[in-house]
């Protein structure tokens, strides 16, 4: 008798975004005037078109694969060596930070490499989750039977959650107790609070005193704005020992439809066998890689390759300073409707605190039907998001102009 | 202290191509003269351009992401509703089978989806696996816990073996005890062969009365060309009730550096919890993709679409029967050379037979110094592919017809 897999039975009813969707499908089935006016910061979904160096690149091999003398056919699992190097050098050693072409694995998405992470690390690790979080770090551990049941808040047994409150600037300090694999993301999706050089350091050095391991996601990189700002774990002395990071061409190129990411495992990073033996983690991604990927599109790695040469280099930065103009003005808005407002300045969220008085969802809701102006309700990011919600500022300028005229225009 | 995932331990040292990669560098290096001879019949890959429909879609794909209003960002995990319909109607429903839309998950490739499959499967399952077989599926299984150590012979503890012989036509027979999940590819890599209606009625019954599940690997389906083989498990009563299939693109579209493939998930498909209670795999499944798979590239989601409009579908056609008529070249030339030749009538696949006293590697070094060309070892695939070798019939038919040349000239 096929058994299926339990632990997928403990998850919460639904993924946040498919609730978003049902709502607002409700709401503009009865609303079809509504409707017409209704702008959507909920999803941290691009909106401007690929860079025209992308556009380029992907017409050009698309071309090769219409000729048989320069067809790609399967091509490196780990991606191919161009753009691991361009990579490598681009995004890391340019910046003085030690990190080897083989050691960078292209893939199809980051949210993809984080879930398929935990395929490589042993199922008795201590786990340290951010509370608010990007749901798909708890829900791929509870799917991987790392935890118990969820409580009624909707957290899960055997996670030990480090709450980003406004007290501590939502950056989570290292716990007192042990743990083994934690879960940082800086500039954080989504409160947008970015972790300074010494609160990584501080998280480093936990993660060497304690051999554990740091999963950093820094998928939103390319938005930093201030000095100082760690772009990379890889700046803290040490973390080739202890993190993993995924990065993702979806915020900065625009690639969340044309799908492609990648992660770094040094290999200098250990973990323990059940025996006690330390072994470099390296050739076991790079196992899990070719045995149950078939590597990117050919077509797309040169897409992202095209990144990185000088005109993609300033299309992505211009792409950047328009999100961070949106970002700006939202901010504004929502500081002169008097809300309590987070991030925006290095991230393309912002966070912001509700009226005493409303829930996360009861926010969405007055702010779905009275604004028209879809957002994430903080508490969909964990317990501890209650009483926030995300605005994204990846939209076009008017329309973030016309969201921040709408919130300053509420009434709670 | 962080733990890796020991299972990793277990694999044997290497996966089968790069290790054919190996040797063939090795020897090129050594023999440059004969290096511009070598001829690749080795992995299992296309060599044809992608076809004019599909290279029309994808520029024009690529140019939709080339303006704002008609970017696509994210897109829904499970893959575009008119790329699953194309699918539904094109590959089942045209043929009487019954299979919904939402019952296709679009994914980057079968490999992946073999892997895949396992989350949402229990770790308690009896697994049931063909010899030779698509290294894949045995070595997913071992990463995931669900075997022992390897013994001598390459075979896993824990796994039930099904031989494929040249007395049962390479098609296993079910087993006599109970297994829960079984791997069944048909047409058949590395063989060639091709299961009947009857076999699969037979694996059918043996599910049903099991209440064990099929993972009917169906990638090669299009180079069918015998009449009475079925190209779906779907084509046997019952098997919507235990049985999921893979197809790929790979092999009829020419897809393998382009990456898009699908599985279908039935309904009706249900498995048995812990407690014995039996629920639909679908949403499991369907939970699985939208949370650890954020959806194929939208560009190369409308190249696959492409493939179902009639000049894609006659393009298709083209390429089938240009690689089975490279399959028959192959087939007369080893037939000449006096070998016992399988395969290559339903499949791009020639499974050769090597004289006595050969071993599989023996015959993979003699081929490769004496003629030059890369075939695979048959016993990369199993113990039971020992004495075998496969030939790839993806060339160029000139190349088919000098690789038949030096095949038939060797001095066994």
């Amino acid at each position: 008798m096929a058994h299926l897999n339990d632990n997928y039975l403990k998850l919460k009813a639904g993924y946040l975004f498919p609730e978003i969707g049902r709502r607002v499908k409700a709401f503009t089935d009865a609303n079809p005037e509504a409707a017409k006016r209704l702008i959507r910061c909920g999803i941290g979904d691009v909106t401007e078109p690929l860079p025209p160096a992308v556009i380029a690149a992907l017409h050009a091999a698309v071309d090769e694969m219409a000729s048989r003398t320069t067809f790609k056919g399967y091509g490196p699992e780990q991606g191919y060596e161009w753009l691991r190097a361009a990579i490598a050098q681009n995004d890391f050693r340019a910046h003085g930070l030690d990190v080897a072409d083989d050691e960078i694995f292209v893939s199809d998405g980051s949210k993809c490499d984080c879930g398929a992470i935990l395929d490589i690390l042993g199922d008795q690790n201590r786990l340290a989750i951010s509370d608010p979080v990007y749901p798909v770090y708890v829900d791929t551990n509870v799917m991987a039977g790392h935890t118990g049941e969820a409580d009624e808040s909707g957290a899960y047994a055997g996670i030990t959650y480090l709450p980003c409150t406004a007290q501590n600037g939502f950056i989570p300090e290292p716990p007192q107790g042990k743990v083994d694999v934690i879960y940082l993301c800086s500039p954080n999706n989504p409160t947008g609070a970015a972790a300074t050089r010494p609160q990584l350091e501080a998280w480093v050095k936990y993660a060497l005193a304690n051999q554990a391991i740091i999963l950093f996601d820094a998928a939103y990189e390319a938005y930093i704005t201030e000095p100082g700002i760690p772009h990379s774990i890889y700046e803290i002395p040490g973390a080739r020992e202890c993190a993993i990071e995924f990065r993702s061409f979806s915020k900065n190129g625009g690639f969340t439809g044309t799908r492609c990411a990648f992660t770094v495992v040094p290999k200098t990073l250990l973990a323990s066998t059940a025996k006690g033996e330390r072994k470099p983690l390296h050739p076991l991604w790079s196992r899990r890689m070719t045995t149950k990927f078939n590597g990117v599109s050919y077509i797309v790695q040169r897409a992202a390759a095209a990144l990185y040469t000088p005109e993609g280099k300033a299309q992505v930065q211009a792409l950047i300073e328009h999100y961070l103009g949106n970002a700006r003005v939202l901010v504004a808005g929502a500081k002169a409707a008097g809300l309590s407002v987070f991030g925006g300045v290095n991230a393309p969220y912002i966070w912001v605190g509700a009226p005493a008085a409303f829930t996360s969802w009861q926010a969405f809701d007055k702010i779905l039907h009275e604004a028209n102006v879809v957002i994430t309700p903080g508490s969909g990011f964990g317990s501890k998001g209650e009483g926030y919600f995300r605005v994204s500022a990846f939209n076009s300028r008017a329309n973030a102009e016309e969201v921040a005229r709408r919130i300053q225009a509420l009434k709670w």
